[in-house]
């Protein structure tokens, strides 16, 4: 199935000159849903991972059905405040200013082997961020998945340690 | 599989008085989590509909998976501002102010049989503007389902002319 044509592309949003990459109309098709979560997780078919991360609130679209299809446990990334136990707090740079995101303590611990999932690759910001709270807590990074790489921003080069599988490429 | 203790409670979160439904350690326990689905699919089993809809962040933690599991059309449902393509925007009261949810306007068509999906029942507020925003669009709610209901907060009363289906309840 081509997925690349599932994508609806709009431009200038959410801000002049952005081309932005509309999945819901890939979700909003139920055989290209199914498809796009069974190729992200046949792409890491030869790892071994005990866990799924994935941030609010476009990433629960892609990593957890891929937890329920394959029966791992999904452990999500929120804003600051909407998880209720004791979390990991976790201050990183965006383009303009900082966001706060954070995992509850003790939904990783070492030993654990985590898959990290969102829906698109841009500068490999969030992801990378990410990839500091899950080893904060012990966790070791299997691998980074994405529906979407915009390859034109490089993002891949901060996560140079990481194996990193993409589905569709702009 | 008792569902129940597979959630943990937390007095007082987000505020004072409130003892919180953490669905978190139920999604972290992958068995759990794809028996949950599974059931939730289940008690509508004897409906026909084709599309999901439910709002973010949790919501999509249970109808998205519920969409792929069934090959049905997922539609989100955000806040302002988050959808790049012509919105739906629907404004209704919370107990302190008013919210603005948005729905995209090509994603439910007259004739589409809606599911609509969320993590918990409550006042029903949240769930009651996303029948009407449904029904704004043409499309008709055959039902709802929640993993978790508050029965003491009445929130059926609110949405008494819909099949309402929950897992677990307090």
């Amino acid at each position: 199935m081509n997925l690349d044509s599932k994508i609806r592309v709009i431009e200038n949003f959410p801000v002049e000159g952005i081309s932005f990459k509309d999945i819901t109309t890939l979700i909003a098709d139920g055989e290209a849903y199914h498809y796009s979560i069974e190729e992200m997780i046949k792409v890491f078919n030869d790892l071994q991972y005990n866990i799924i991360v994935a941030p609010e609130a476009r990433g629960f679209l892609f990593g957890a059905p891929m937890a329920v299809l394959t029966k791992k446990s999904f452990v999500p990334i929120r804003k600051k405040g909407k998880l209720p136990f004791e979390t990991l707090a976790y201050e990183y740079e965006l383009e303009y200013g900082t966001d706060i995101l954070e995992v509850h303590q003790d939904a990783i611990k070492p030993g654990d082997k985590v898959l990290i999932i969102d829906d698109l690759l841009a500068t490999g910001g969030t992801v990378s961020a990410i990839v500091e709270m899950v080893k904060k807590l012990g966790g070791e990074v299997v691998g980074i998945g994405f529906l979407i790489e915009l390859t034109f921003l490089n993002g891949r080069e901060l996560l140079n340690d990481y194996r990193i599988e993409t589905l569709i490429q702009y």
